[in-house]
């Protein structure tokens, strides 16, 4: 896909590793960053320890442009995302007034002081700034070091697409790089994937600005039914949609001479 | 949670990455991994690129015990995921005559010839053996190297569930450790998630055994509602129930001085 501004997401909590809770937040995340221009390189999900959420951020300073942390911004002991992040950074962790002013006002308004485990929650890695919670109470954070964006977003959905959309997405548009992103696809039933794969390989040679991608929806034989997704990048909108169209094309050829058909279609 | 065999989860796919797909794959092995009695340690999503499956799979070997990938064994063009294996362990890729067998079969089954894009799916590293495909035409393939045993599975959710209980399952119950794992909880009304969090720290101090975890389900304050989690360990199924009830114990004394309900209750 040419060379676009990496990201990576670090998704933090031991329920995603055991499987009691499905990582949908990365899923939102890279279909956010993906339609900004960027690359999305790794999903890393680690479990609440302060040493792995440090070695993964850290291998991700220097080599993504933007790194995302999800979850671990709450008041119990096991949220420890920032305690990593700051590792991570070689640095420590401080009160950061503004947070601490975030937190306060959010409990005051309910008639509740401050504790020791709220207070934590404005504990951010020194030289990062808070990200505004619209939601619930922990404030995000981010933090620039080694040409990387480091954010830290809550793990509660709700409060993580609010943040993301109303704190974290002026600063990526910022550091995007400039052009669209567009997506577009067709199902196609009767022809087995093994059969279509030489006209997708094709397809995928069409230029570095699509990718080009088969999916599997029935069984490989018998009635076959394989979605083919074309994501195109280009200047302008106009310029992507060109690109997808051309690629489609080869599907297209692939299709008629196979005696398949096409059964549905997602423009772009 | 103590000394348990760790396992990593690679799952292989740029629709992972880019928010097409949500990966529910990961979340079902990391479950059945986790009650198989293995420390769940990484999930990391890479894209369909050989050197980003090499580096991963390769950071794995002899740190974890086990490292499962997802996707990337099809016939098509950017299949790769044995080949990333294979740069892993420094091995070459091998026609494997049980594995093309495998294929041909299928296929033949449906009065269909071999074509260089079938035959690439029996290409395993050097010294794999493949697993049954109860249900598609890719092969599986497993490996072991420097203490680490390597699986591959198919991206399909189906096929990717039939190999791994029919063929996978067996040879990890031979390496998992003896004991049980159970899992249990409570949901809990009127108390703020900052104001149960020491009795949480508490209840996840009763033993290295235990690892206990609260989810807030609404609002921090106004009607919270917080889920409390439970997973403990054991030499039997009664001795792990033993520890995780020890564990609740601090989370109810929390719940009642703090005047909130326990609305719900999963027994383990």
């Amino acid at each position: 896909m040419g060379e676009y501004p990496r990201a990576w997401i670090v998704s933090v909590g031991n329920e995603l590793l055991i499987g009691r809770t499905v990582n949908t937040n990365a899923a939102w995340l890279g279909s956010r960053l993906t339609l900004l221009g960027f690359d999305v390189e790794r999903v890393v999900t680690v479990p609440d320890r302060v040493e792995d959420i440090a070695e993964e951020v850290e291998r991700a300073l220097g080599r993504a442009r933007v790194v995302i942390t999800t979850g671990g911004l709450g008041p119990t002991y096991d949220d420890v995302t920032l305690e990593g992040v700051a590792r991570a950074l070689g640095r420590g962790l401080k009160l950061h007034p503004r947070a601490l002013e975030m937190v306060r006002s959010f409990y005051s308004r309910r008639g509740l002081g401050l504790t020791e485990d709220r207070v934590k929650m404005a504990m951010l890695p020194e030289g990062a700034e808070p990200l505004d919670n619209p939601v619930g109470a922990a404030p995000g954070a981010v933090v620039e070091a080694r040409g990387t964006l480091v954010a830290s977003l809550p793990g509660v959905p709700r409060e993580m697409e609010a943040m993301f959309d109303r704190s974290l997405r002026p600063l990526l548009e910022g550091i995007a790089p400039p052009g669209a992103v567009v997506e577009c696809g067709l199902t196609v039933r009767g022809v087995p994937e093994s059969s279509l794969a030489p006209y997708i390989k094709r397809a995928s040679r069409v230029s570095r600005m699509v990718y080009v991608k088969s999916h599997p929806q029935g069984s490989e034989l018998g009635e076959p039914v394989v979605r083919v997704r074309v994501l195109a990048r280009g200047a302008t909108e106009e310029e992507a949609r060109a690109e997808a169209l051309r690629a489609l094309e080869h599907v297209r050829r692939g299709v008629e001479e196979l005696g398949g058909i096409i059964s549905e279609e997602d423009s772009c």
